[in-house]
């Protein structure tokens, strides 16, 4: 490998010339100017989906109304769109289903999953994992009225923890800042030796990295449609249940899209004998078809060759700031072993905050998370190599005062 | 009031014409040919939704990409949309919010209303109340683990049932089958004299009828944003929480979205200290914003007139199935007191499926409830009287075998 410091623009230039992957970007509608280092919070617009959303609206809805039900087959929507998620994850089609968000679904599967570990009263996960996952949980135990408590604890000592009164792991597969990844089949071990069930979080790595729930032996996971899946803005997220739990895992909210046959219009719930039972209400057809339509892009594409281009584009950022941003206070964050991280790096700097708001404000656009982190998706999909140049060349000129701008107001950050 | 049977077309056509609120069916994109009575299950797509999603996708979206978090306020959406439904139910601005779906907006008020009154056993509710609504308050009671037991009474005993075992009586206002509407006042007044709350189902009554929450001192309610609201398909669900409950009603599902501050990022859940604390993950932007804008065209009606032209409608279809289909099967479920329902209309037909079909098949889409309910909603936004006129002849030439054509297949049922 070459010392990175020896690369120009023009090399990179010549890399995404000679990247097999780079037709993919030209599927994306990314703004003139922009520097899209956000996807691993808010994925980008396809012409695919706009397309699919301009037909959802004006024919399904706007021609077909409610006939569109079964015309359009929107009440299997859960099911196909889940279909088309679980090659990205390592599941088989009927062990995936989508609705709801990613919090609700944390919800279902973590209740549903101490119900079948009734002797237990601990469930384990990560101090500092994404905050939602950790308001869920302790939503959950409170639930349970003091039977359940949950112990979150730091990422080296979480293993040796696991004991006989664990009921459950939960885990984030790749961690939302520093994008270190669990390894899943060891975790997933380590669990089971002790009796307990693990639920995984993918929302930071699946369709940047290849995920493989059935090998992992995985039990339970949840993940978002809107960060490198494209689903857009809100996106619902996917549930998974490995087929050997779906007829005994139940799930508290009891709605009338996973009743064993919802048209009957019985008045006594009955659940669905598979993965279905874990939705609940009507889903948001509209965000749902996005997703739906987002999801084709990866059918034709190698997930690993994406994965690995993804991990050159984290490692040639790691290598540009290191030869030509060093001495200027940015202290890596993520693991340099590409087996061991997500798709995105985080450098630590004491100016944080105000060094993302500059990069915003010369367009490119990653994002800040307390108390010093800027973050950077490196999505496969839709970056270029020169793009991290450019980035990085941006980050420099702002760390040097050259493009420094004080941010006006304190804004509000975008949501991760 | 003249006998309806002697009307002709004509006349309704001339009523049309004088109809003060004619203008709002030109906002709406009602397919050529059709007739459409199923507004109660989906609502028509308006041309000014139809703009806002074009910009939400390409501008908000597809420029602004995660800036739009802020840029376009996406934040502060479910606020925004709960203060625009606030004014069709008798709401203030800061008591009602937007996310999740019906039945989990129902799970979790459900739960909540619960936890204030621990001493109490029963969740009181109607025998044949919409399923999903029966589903989750089984749902609720089997996770109380035996402390709470649902209750479900035919309508005449349900006020008699209800004494100091009473937590929480849960009604739909207007009934999904016979459009009969509960007394919120009364009922209110009734569960309160006990020590009871309420949670009321807004889904078929909002939007249609008037509806005054905080006059009927109502507690909590939830609704669909589908239906009369013209939110487009599984468009999100409403939340309303009376001020004086804001603080004390918790909700089980704890995700950041309710968080007092969901961008600290902290590890620690802390609900926020108004109805914002319902809400749980990342709600769907698209579906929202559909819902936002679909809000605006009520903006500025006078509901009460909206609603009266809706009764009128019913009584107009009531009349001329009597007068033209009389002898023909047509048993009305309805009550005739146009204020004790909501703005659809049913009758018993002994072939009821195979009648809807046959409507259907002609261009008059309404929807069918086992076991032998045809059913028909009388949007006031977008139907005209000569409609009326229309949907009956065209169900009396069903019903005398001018049109009648059985269906080829047993097709599976619209969503309600």
């Amino acid at each position: 490998m070459r010392r990175m410091s020896a690369f120009s623009r023009d090399d990179l230039l010549q890399r995404d010339r000679e990247d097999p992957l780079a037709f993919t970007r030209d599927w994306f509608q990314i703004p003139d100017g922009v520097v899209y280092l956000d996807g691993n919070s808010l994925g980008a617009l396809s012409q695919h989906v706009r397309a699919r959303l301009e037909e959802v609206i004006t024919a399904q809805w706007g021609q077909s109304l409610v006939r569109a039900w079964n015309a359009h087959d929107w009440i299997d929507l859960p099911a196909r769109v889940g279909a088309k998620i679980a090659p990205l994850i390592g599941a088989r089609a009927n062990e995936v289903t989508v609705g709801d968000s990613t919090s609700v679904n944390l919800f279902k599967l973590a209740s549903g999953a101490l119900a079948l570990r009734p002797g237990r009263s601990v469930i384990l996960t990560e101090a500092g994992n994404f905050p939602t996952d950790l308001y869920v949980l302790q939503g959950v135990a409170e639930a349970s009225g003091g039977r359940v408590r949950v112990q979150a604890l730091p990422r080296h000592d979480l293993i040796g923890a696991l004991n006989d009164e664990a009921a459950l792991l939960v885990l984030t597969h790749a961690h939302y800042k520093s994008a270190a990844l669990w390894p899943m089949a060891e975790a997933t071990q380590a669990a089971h030796a002790v009796g307990a069930l693990t639920l995984w979080d993918l929302s930071h790595s699946a369709g940047a990295v290849t995920v493989d729930l059935n090998a992992a032996q995985a039990d339970l996971a949840v993940g978002c449609g809107y960060k490198y899946l494209n689903g857009g803005p809100g996106a619902p997220s996917y549930v998974f249940v490995a087929a050997r739990h779906q007829e005994r895992l139940g799930q508290p909210i009891w709605g009338w899209m996973g009743h064993a046959a919802p048209f009957d219009f019985t008045d006594a719930y009955a659940p669905a004998p598979d993965v279905r039972r874990q939705l609940a209400g009507t889903p948001p057809i509209l965000s749902l078809s996005a997703l739906d339509a987002a999801l084709d892009l990866f059918a034709d594409l190698d997930m690993s060759a994406v994965a690995a281009k993804g991990q050159d584009l984290v490692d040639l950022f790691i290598s540009l700031v290191e030869a030509r941003c060093a001495g200027l206070d940015l202290h890596l964050m993520t693991p340099r072993d590409r087996a061991l991280r997500g798709s995105h790096v985080s450098f630590a700097h004491p100016q944080g905050h105000a060094v993302m708001q500059a990069l915003i404000a010369n367009g490119v656009i990653g994002d800040f998370r307390a108390p010093d982190i800027v973050r950077f998706g490196l999505t496969p999909l839709y970056l270029r190599h020169v793009d991290v140049w450019d980035a990085v060349e941006t980050l420099r000129h702002v760390l040097t005062g050259r493009l420094f701008e004080a941010p006006r107001f304190q804004a509000r950050q975008a949501v991760t």
